[in-house]
């Protein structure tokens, strides 16, 4: 977690911007450009899956720029991606790539988990293919996983991770309305379901606690928790934590404030929504703008909420 | 789950071969074939991704033909495939395709689980995408899925299932041996944490009820507990089983008899390597062999032990 936290330090921010490109999201003028680069390659069958994805790559490339230099990590959702099949993986991956490029960690969404043979093969993520060209991989810093099937599903994200010098979140604490169904079961100790998981997850992180305190085994607990999220913070004191459920999801910059160490170090709040989709809200935008236009429109707004978004963490930090 | 179960009865045969393949279950040959089929294409680079996950489809087509008409279903474990990136998801998706030509329900163990707005995008999986050609769709017939995140992570596969007369099979007791320290734990009114998600599974089914009893949420439920699977036969009627476990893992055919119901129906037991792994351990098979011989040795073992299973399972429920 050392190289996520010193990214954080550098720009004293600690907000991951989620790329969740939909339909609604993305202004229609990025589809018609996708649709006129495709429209260069006549051999090429003209593919819904294929433009659309276009468009998010695109789209995230608007946003990438306007939050390059402030915004120290994205968190693409590859549900949104895979959707689209083949086509959608590219477009994730491409999206990956060209966000390390851009110099951010790269959290990819994709809480998967299975039994260990096969959790070995779904952390290929982290390790790359063997044998495969740099291209091919998945240009992931970190991934989220869910820990339903218990240690030996996590066992070989923990070893990939510590291996290649890479992160995993796993799914404590979820951020929306009927995560309690099962999170907060009581159990005939006392402790809820997530507390037992929460100390899962410290024990999956004890070989790989870096510099700053924290392991490479961090931990999903949403904003919408904030009660839950502080006494978290207390249990696991080498974990850290990516909260979403920020802004559209109803958690407040105070929420997530206290879920931080003493420090002001220890966790990482994500915004989708609130990020991407500002320039709905923006007064300039009208439909008939050109995509370059659109796209100076996107970048700028998205620029705006990340930096509101920042100073809203920090000073919520500093009143603590 | 009706459509399953009539194929499942036509063929007299509750039983499902798990297209998992890694470089260890797949002969040289075929990775040589691959090579062979790629050099026609001298513009292509020679990409490793694509060469393992093309061998992987020409596995699969001869493990498919050994067993068409007499296995009702398979389950590609999509990690397998997704540890290769964008080619490996383009060869899940010709591999769900083609077994579909063949006439097998096509079961995705892909374990998506998400909050409500981003597992409706997984739920794509079931719906296919909006605009695109029958070509771009994934080609499955049912999906697993993971509860972790409670009923809104669930509801849009339940809803995609029922408007596109799909399946979905939830985990419940999954079969690794680290299972058990989420799954079991007690909780305060002393139900087990698999049998409160058991409950809700029920619950989530009870909109979808068909012919014979059984809802469109099925459960994964492991074939390693065959106590607990008695268990929950008896507290989800109508509950339709998806059984992991069996061979390779360590449960036998006696241990799933208990997990069906009284008419013999209500579970679909799963075999990967004791199937498509069965060409290794064949007297005939040597290296020297050209791809053809070991396509077919690959076809006829891969028969002979479904058939052997098939036969097993019907002994097994016939003794009960």
């Amino acid at each position: 977690m050392d190289g996520l936290i010193e990214t954080i330090t550098a720009l004293d921010n600690p907000s991951v911007v989620g790329l969740d490109p939909t339909l609604a999201l993305v202004p229609p003028q990025f589809l018609e450009k996708a649709k006129q680069q495709q429209s260069q390659y006549p051999h090429e069958i003209m593919d819904h899956s294929k433009l659309v994805t276009q468009a998010y790559v695109l789209f995230n490339e608007a946003v990438m720029k306007g939050i390059a230099g402030i915004v120290p990590a994205v968190k693409p959702q590859i549900a949104m991606y895979e959707a689209f099949g083949e086509a959608g993986i590219q477009a994730y991956i491409d999206t990956c790539a060209r966000a390390q490029d851009l110099g951010f960690y790269v959290l990819g969404d994709i809480k998967r988990g299975d039994i260990g043979s096969t959790a070995s093969a779904y952390a290929a993520h982290l390790s790359g293919v063997e044998g495969v060209t740099q291209s091919s991989s998945w240009h992931e810093d970190a991934i989220t996983v869910n820990p339903y099937l218990g240690s030996d599903g996590i066992d070989p994200f923990v070893t990939a991770s510590i291996h290649h010098h890479k992160d995993i979140f796993v799914l404590v604490r979820t951020s929306n309305p009927s995560s309690g169904e099962i999170q907060e079961l009581t159990t005939a100790d006392g402790r809820l379901v997530y507390e037992c998981v929460a100390d899962l997850v410290s024990v999956w992180g004890e070989s790989s606690i870096g510099e700053y305190g924290y392991s490479r085994v961090g931990a999903v607990v949403g904003a919408t928790h904030p009660q839950a999220g502080r006494a978290l913070r207390e249990r696991m004191p080498h974990t850290f934590f990516l909260i979403p459920g920020y802004g559209a999801q109803g958690g407040s910059a105070q929420d997530v404030a206290a879920m931080f160490d003493d420090q002001g170090s220890g966790a990482l709040v994500n915004s989708s929504r609130g990020i991407i989709g500002s320039w709905r809200k923006h007064v300039e935008y009208n439909p008939s703008m050109t995509f370059d236009e659109v796209f100076a429109l996107v970048e700028r707004s998205s620029r705006d909420a990340a930096l509101e978004m920042r100073d809203g963490l920090r000073s919520a930090l500093l009143q603590r």
